[in-house]
């Protein structure tokens, strides 16, 4: 049965300028986790675990199961604080002190079970320790199976700013697990709906028209909708990515929605509101800028509008957050990377473009 | 005068499978290293300098003024304690600090000016800041010159390793100019010597029989005889490194003479003796061994005795180390590196084997 659901898993190639890797989509894919181990070239032996808390009671003992009982090792199974925090160098001094501890060799595979943070603590700490060690991503959030376990970005965060510290690091291997968001609030499944839509925006149009049709699949989460909208995120985010590995170029327009995005973020302060529902509410300013200058039809923000509530999403900027301010916090997000301000525009619904020249009365206006 | 410092360095290119880069080795070329880094394809703009007080005082001054006088900005100067306790996840976090501080974007070069020690965490913090920043590797000691700043090894040390955290991160570009040496202790330089040995004893006897031909100039420090033997150095590692840029095979090589050297200065201790003085003892050792189980005959131990004696290389055990203790040294070495014991040994002068089938009674043997 468990071998059965590898066997139905859909499988992305990632085929970067120098690694390819795997990634299976599917659901119950975690109790025979060595199948697709095997696949990837990563023969039994020791292994590391690093997950959080609100994971490990789900499926830390159950990943151990699959594994011991499959002729792997768990060497060292690192239960870190859930939340934003916890992506730091402290983290990774302490998970650098268990690596060590369990003697891992640069054979050892790291599995990162968890979200986002968990991805880029241990995505960091398996880039750096020894040189290098091989990665492997289980995320458990539909944000990290559709975005931050693909792609080789691992960091942590410095007082100065977010993911300041860190490394292209490509896994070998990224799990996305349907069955595992079941255990996921809502909301935060649906928060993760805001970056599927997302790739529709920049790329694809009948995706985007796809998300439409299954909007109540997708925000109810029904596993055949779910498993196709991560594996369709997947393809267009690897495609991104084999284009411009190094953040270089083309990969800025991943950012799209996260300009302002981010600035209501750090308006509301961490666990104000979820990156996804920032995103969504970005797209559509961006959106809205884009027809403002010109750049696109109003139609464009509409349906933007339109898509992001029928999954649940938030589209206008939170009433408690003075516009004013919010471009504010725009600016400063600019002066803290020490680069351009840079907007990620729809043109239309599948194309966008990158432009440096948008002013901040443009901002406001579309924020309003 | 110093523009002509660098029409006559000489130039060693460095060829890895997906970036290149050159070494210039010359007289003088501090006082011009704009020159440098603009044939590097770093243009005027910021940098940081990342050095240690004990070479501050000589050259951070000089480097400044040749930067600033043509159109680069030292956004921060970070001066480190000197020694191997500077290589630690700390100092890693100050140097963050400051180029946070200091607003660096991704294009800042971080020039490391100084030894083993700043080239390899200046190293690893321009590997990690802002996932790599371009690295300029300005060795002072020859050791650094021949050998550490060549082939992309970053790394600081853990309280379980040396070097347990780190990275591959090649530099844009390698600065080894011998005038630096002149303010190192002699000690030191002439233990540089010793890997210098090292690259002739791997893979050139002619190279090997230049040196001895030239080691009184060596010896001595003067300008034309070393110039040529961090060029020579230089072109071997860099012809080693392209081979096996991951360090998964063949660089292996590299470790002729520190498997037993690393013994020896765990045995008495950081400051105890000096690397390369250890790696010249090892050399011996690793000969004696080969001759001992019929891998070589017993000249090329001799050989490699004369020339490391020539140089004013210590080639014999210091005798208040217990040779049985030394190789339980070794063997712990073995186990906290989780792998086999390895030893690299010379079977001709030129050519050397990896061998994991030395028995502890063999080295002890050499030893003696």
């Amino acid at each position: 049965m468990t071998q059965d659901a590898w066997s139905l898993a859909r499988q992305v190639s990632v085929a970067l300028p120098h690694s390819r890797y795997s990634i299976y989509v599917g659901s119950e894919l975690l109790s025979s986790l060595s199948v697709g181990l095997e696949a990837a070239g990563l023969p039994p032996g020791p292994v590391a675990i690093v997950t959080d808390s609100s994971v490990a009671g789900h499926y830390e003992k159950r990943l151990r199961e699959a594994l011991e009982g499959r002729g792997y090792t768990v060497a060292t199974s690192c239960v870190l604080k859930p939340g934003e925090a916890t992506k730091s160098l402290q983290t990774l001094s302490e998970l650098f002190d268990a690596f060590a501890q369990a003697g891992l060799d640069r054979s050892a595979p790291i599995l990162a079970l968890g979200g986002g943070v968990v991805g880029d603590v241990a995505g960091f700490a398996a880039a750096t320790f020894k040189r290098g060690l091989p990665l492997v991503q289980i995320p458990t959030t539909l944000l990290a199976q559709v975005d931050s376990a693909v792609g080789g970005k691992v960091a942590v965060n410095h007082p100065s700013g977010k993911n300041l510290i860190g490394a292209f690091h490509q896994p070998g291997l990224v799990v996305a697990d349907v069955a595992t968001l079941r255990t996921l609030p809502a909301g935060e499944r649906i928060a993760g709906l805001a970056e599927v839509m997302k790739y529709g925006v920049l790329c694809d149009e009948p995706f985007f028209e796809w998300i439409d049709e299954n909007a109540e699949a997708l925000r109810t989460g029904e596993d055949a909708a779910t498993i196709h909208a991560v594996v369709r995120s997947c393809e267009i985010k690897a495609e991104v990515v084999a284009d411009d590995e190094r953040d270089l170029g083309r990969r800025a327009i991943l950012n799209l929605g996260h300009t302002v995005g981010h600035a209501i973020e750090n308006r509301l302060g961490y666990g104000g509101i979820r990156h996804g529902e920032a995103v969504a509410i970005g797209m559509v300013v961006a959106a809205r800028i884009a027809a403002s200058i010109g750049a696109a039809d109003e139609k464009v923000a509409e349906r933007i509008r339109e898509v992001a509530t029928r999954l649940g999403l938030p589209t206008a900027v939170p009433k408690d957050i003075d516009p004013e301010e919010l471009v504010v916090s725009v600016r400063q997000d600019k002066k803290i990377l020490a680069g351009r301000l840079r907007f990620i525009l729809p043109t239309r619904i599948g194309e966008v473009v990158i432009r440096d020249d948008i002013k901040e009365d443009q901002i406001l206006e579309a924020c309003r």
